[in-house]
């Protein structure tokens, strides 16, 4: 019998068990948040002592201490005790442990609502930038098989049907600009998370002459979310916009990961694997099989879910905060972790992946290059139209038989890739992030703290 | 008996059921794409002629017919006739006939791939600057409501309980702010949109010497899809990011209508309407119903689903093209005018909208002021925690009885709405967009079209 | 400048600009319904007059004149005005005109929400039926396949790679007992539906003395929605749970389309297609492409994201009605015809798929059969893990030359396909639904009826 | 640095790696479905023995031994060791170590794929039956609050605007009523899960003349997945149409916790909740916030997408086993828990619901009788269409003062709620699940097993 139910049957359900129900797995995922709650601290109590809510020696005493939690956060040393409801209570029990009443004044002017929504800004802030470090990573490996391969060719297919020819060199090549136009998306999710949060209190605002501007110039933030009723309606809209995001990357690295799946199918054989990176069978002795590839596809669909499943949970709440945006933490916290295994797992397969030669070799690959005839007897002043039905007979008939060779040299094409093009775009677009104005924020306030 | 189930119980289905099946609303939709293919071959044309795949003469008759078209188009005059399959076909059965020979050339260095490709991008372009104007339009209108009732408090509301005061000022103001982080993502949505896929070909480029630059400068593209094999991998993956950015901004709606609809409640009553805005009810004499906000909010909630329903199209499916692409223009390609309708609507409801005075005055609101109460006595120097507790006691014990009066003047709050800070951030990502130069590209490529 | 924005403009927007935003494509999509509006009424009126509420001769001329209307309305002659809104009022105002005083009296004791719950409930159990024998003939049609094919052997992948011999037999079989399985979802959705809504009125129930047993009856119904509130409830929810049954047919169907789709590819060609249900390239002569395949996966897999959209729709509404409930017709009513033909059209080109003879003698799938030799050696008392290493041995070694037969014969393996057991079941499934009930109640309504 | 790419770095990165990225969570979800591995090799050892791949006295220790492992479980002695992959395995490993040889000899005749998916249909049939109890607890629950205040009036929205009158008694029913239309949905996916597919082996059968009848019967399954491949494509599928089963119940949970959240903000005041079942706020002294109901409303919710994250990961997968249905697990397997905690406490919560009385008393629900004067004239033999213009001129005019009573009698209104019949609707459709059968079956197999 399920202990609520036996709870129920006696009738002594206590408020235990209420909290139970809704604190769920809170306790374990807001570790994840420790860091940027002291981060948020450090800040608040800088703004409080100057409007005159803290005294000078209070603030002295808090700042020293929250260093030391933050230097224990850093350290793996941090944990929510049991009684404890969440790391914000943690934070504050610990410092009226340490300091006394000092510890007590640090909550003023601020709530439990705004506390949570810098939190996760910051979290949000943090983990974008360790994914695109992994997105650039993956870049750069793509970029280099690409250049590394350019000259062996592979079937092109439409419609999974032979089709043109192609080249590992623009395989390779295509994820890597893929890649690009994901980070745009993540770009504009990293905008909308940051702006300053803090000082919208419980969506409201407050009554204490707080400097928000203050607390957004210390925490590094681009702006204010100004509107305080704003600022509360941003929870849940910020994680969607950014699931959105990593959705967009998962995509593509979903993308890949089928094609790659495909491949190594005996029946393309494109690419092999070494057996120290595949897995066997239980009954097969000769299964040599792709799973972190099929693992991969999985989590990146599974990823491509969650901007539906945070709409489903905030759909049609009122303004407002609800208790239900605590929920979208369960999915959201963990998805960052989860894409960058992806994103490091996809760049070291591709270090190993094995590139087959002269595929086109094979007979069934010959009408690849049906276009290229049609195009040489365009280019000898026959009507498009006309050389297209030409060829077109001749394959009928039986009478193809293409010289195997391609000559392409536009922009983009296999015989012009374009990487070079391709980084720079990259590289504008990472500029834009600005992560070390952050980052010189984020070590002014933990001034004194060395790992 | 279905059509098709006569045809198959006579073994005499044929090529029309199955073409019937595949076309589906292709006809209809593309109509919708017509002005961009006419962009796209105006653009084509002038660049197969700098490679000598037209001559000069051939260019002239073309661009000129291609004008007359556009015009046609503009005028409402273009539509795919029965026989012809789509909007490419159609524009080029028309120069054919026009003008022989040279219409069957303009095909040359372009499949049908990369031109659908081309004119979904165009549109695309042309729609968010459309869907920019409603969204400026409204953020206005909000911002004016927001100025013009800043003085009229409202019950804020945390976890549907009565919580602190608000007011009509925040109320109004927080969704303009909204909007301001939704053309964050739209912005990003166009930047991606932004670039040439024209030169792909089938998704593997071509073997003729194309001036992909030429295109894109004609066509006041931002850059290029370089590499051949991404520009195709842009199909689908471009409409789920739009639609990831459309769903943003649908979300803001629809959450107003959801408040809007509860504070027409008679149990709220913060809001009401004319009667000419609303509806009856079949059965009920004293009914005034809201369906405007009720059929907003059903369309936005629907358009949340919206890149969803792309990925499940779209996901596991290996690179190249798929005709399944196709089928993503039914939903895709009228979305935007769902949303533009419910922008404009929202516009003009908004300006309808009665809003209620002293509604603070009531017993039940009294609450609202238990933080005030805190904050002042933590003013004036009892700690946080125990000043809580103070008014805790006041309240259980039925002592509870608060000036009704609030003084907030911190950065957001309702008495410092910083309403010019918002539309300064708004003003700035308008400006990125820089539709003038799209404009200006597209006025020269039908430089003597006047309308 | 768009039309709601010039009314807007000029401050002269109306009751029309209204209208036309939440009336939508109300118009063209009640026609499906108009059928069952005027069954409802045949039902509707019988049960007035048994409680007084219609006098004997009123409900002679009306249930003459509805018949007439339902006559008029099969032969495809019923239209829905321009100035009226939707079929009720169509209907209603038909019968106005043309008998006066008692075309007004049939909507007594009923609001216009039970009467589009109930149409929606006929128009889905009709539809379900239509689905079912669409079903019933492509699970024939694979059971016939999988017979004739019995014995040609395929490769059967794990992982995508080569694994063990499967067949043809198989293959066509196990989509035919998928079906089974997916009607087992769709006879729930159907029981679901099968129940009357009438009498529910506004979904608070009426101070008539209404006799909804009477209505249940005449309709064929399995019994009443009981609960007034609950049967509002039930919509939205209904169309909801309808949508996952046919969400599960075409899980079925997409994926059947995604294995032709592979074994059509040029690599694996285990199948082939007449070239007059295939469509070629613009730019590639050779093309013969499997469009229908890949339009039936990409309807199919946009099917599949129906319950979601219908989910972001009706979450988190209160009880009672909305009119966000109308917006679900605009995806749900056209999903039955949409499914409906993927069925009809695998069923055609099923008719037309080649099969390919001795795939297995390539040399590539030898390894296909490592698991008998195994197995062989088992049955010669080699514990299994022991056998296991010596094939795995020999395949490393290059000793593996496998004698090119399979003997499985146990319960649904390639020897024993156990298809007139799988058809039992679909029978037993089909019995269930007792569409025979509904047909002869429907009947008896409208017996002077002759179409 | 993150250790994969530590491990990158120094090229060292090995088969750890590889396992950590695709074992994921996988051995502490096999925990859940260690019992039921247990169960399929009591049924698939009995099967081996009958046709001779096991020794009866293998066989004998194998029971034994196999059923002291199933104790081991059962009192939650067992966990699957670091170096173990899964439960599989780890019962394997147990097995060989006690009784050395005889324990190689269980994997005969059977994959690690169907032995998954045995394990995921015992444990679907398991976690459906306690889910079913729980069902039930909550629907006598709800139907004891219904008769308890069915004379207490409550105000009825439509378009969440005052409508007509409905009651408590009504409102409980309602959501009595909507489970049982939910288990008609559960009762499919029961179906479709209660069926066996042990001894398809990896999806494509074995050339061991097993014998599936008998393990079919041993495990008290309804039938046979007969055709293999289909067994195999049952993964997944069946996830989904389970999900759909429990999103239905989720979403009649989420609904009524949304109207309770409703009904007990202070605007409403409906209902209310003891402060020992109700939260506080950190800065609002005044506040008791129904958490509870939050909480339980948005796991709802977020149970609501599991279908569609299914049909993402399982989408365009081609026939065959693929490693990505592996982790369709991770939210799958926990989504049963989730559900049966938000019945349970909703079930414990509604006993501590207070009602409130004499609502209608209130001024504002005067319209709320407007139907009842319209229906008194059209019973005095006024039309309706007449009578409801003369309803709607006296409220116009200010003349409205209805008498505050309602008298429904037809079946399903408030004055005659037939919860028995409802009751009865419950019964024989839980009736249909037959878990005797199932049960007798598991203390079969199991049979000297004593907890």
């Amino acid at each position: 019998m399920p202990k609520i139910y036996e709870a129920l049957a006696k009738n002594t359900a206590t408020k235990e068990e209420v909290e139970k129900f809704t604190v769920g797995r809170d306790r374990e995922l807001d570790v994840l948040l420790a860091e940027f709650d002291v981060l948020g601290s450090l800040a608040h109590t800088q703004m409080l002592e100057s409007i005159g809510l803290l005294q000078t020696s209070e603030l002295k005493l808090l700042q020293k201490e929250l260093k030391v939690i933050y230097r224990e956060i850093k350290a793996g040393q941090f944990r929510i005790e049991p009684g404890v409801e969440d790391v914000h209570s943690q934070v504050e029990l610990l410092l009226t442990q340490r300091l006394g009443e000092a510890g007590k004044k640090i909550h003023s002017g601020r709530s439990r609502n705004d506390q949570v929504l810098l939190d996760l800004k910051l979290f949000i802030r943090s983990e974008i930038q360790k994914t695109v470090v992994a997105v650039q990573e993956l870049f750069e490996q793509l970029l280099a098989l690409s250049e590394e391969h350019k000259d062996k060719l592979l079937p092109g297919y439409t419609h999974l049907q032979v089709a043109m020819p192609s080249s590992f060199g623009l395989w390779f090549g295509a994820y890597a600009e893929s890649l690009v136009d994901d980070l745009l998306m993540l770009q504009a999710a990293y905008r909308i998370s940051n702006k300053n949060p803090l000082g919208s209190a419980a969506g409201y605002g407050s009554s204490f002459p707080l400097n928000r501007q203050l607390t957004t110039d210390l925490l590094g933030f681009d702006s204010l979310n100004y509107n305080v009723v704003y600022a509360q309606m941003g929870r849940g809209k910020t994680e969607r916009n950014v699931a959105s995001a990593l959705a967009s990357l998962a995509a593509t690295l979903g993308k890949m990961a089928m094609d790659v799946c495909l491949y190594l199918n005996q029946n393309f054989s494109f690419l092999s694997l070494p057996d120290n990176v595949t897995t066997g069978s239980s009954i097969m002795p000769h299964k040599k099989n792709p799973d972190v590839f099929e693992i991969m596809r999985a989590k990146c669909n599974k990823l491509q879910g969650l901007p539906n499943e945070i709409a489903l949970i905030i759909t049609n709440l009122p303004s407002g905060y609800h208790r239900d945006l605590q929920l979208v933490k369960e999915s959201f916290l963990p998805a960052f972790q989860e894409l960058k295994s992806c994103l490091q797992m996809a760049t070291f397969m591709l270090q190993n992946l094995i590139v087959k030669e002269n595929i086109l070799d094979e007979e069934k690959y010959k009408y690849l290059f049906s276009v290229e005839m049609v195009n040489n007897e365009v280019l000898n002043g026959v009507p498009f139209r006309e050389a297209y039905r030409n060829v077109g007979l001749a394959i009928e008939e039986g009478n193809f038989n293409p010289p195997r060779q391609v000559n392409h040299t536009h922009e983009g094409s296999m015989g012009n890739l374009q990487n070079d093009q391709i980084r720079e775009m990259m590289n504008q677009t990472l500029a834009t992030f600005n992560f070390e104005k952050v980052q010189s924020a984020i070590e002014r306030l933990v001034v004194d703290y060395r790992p």
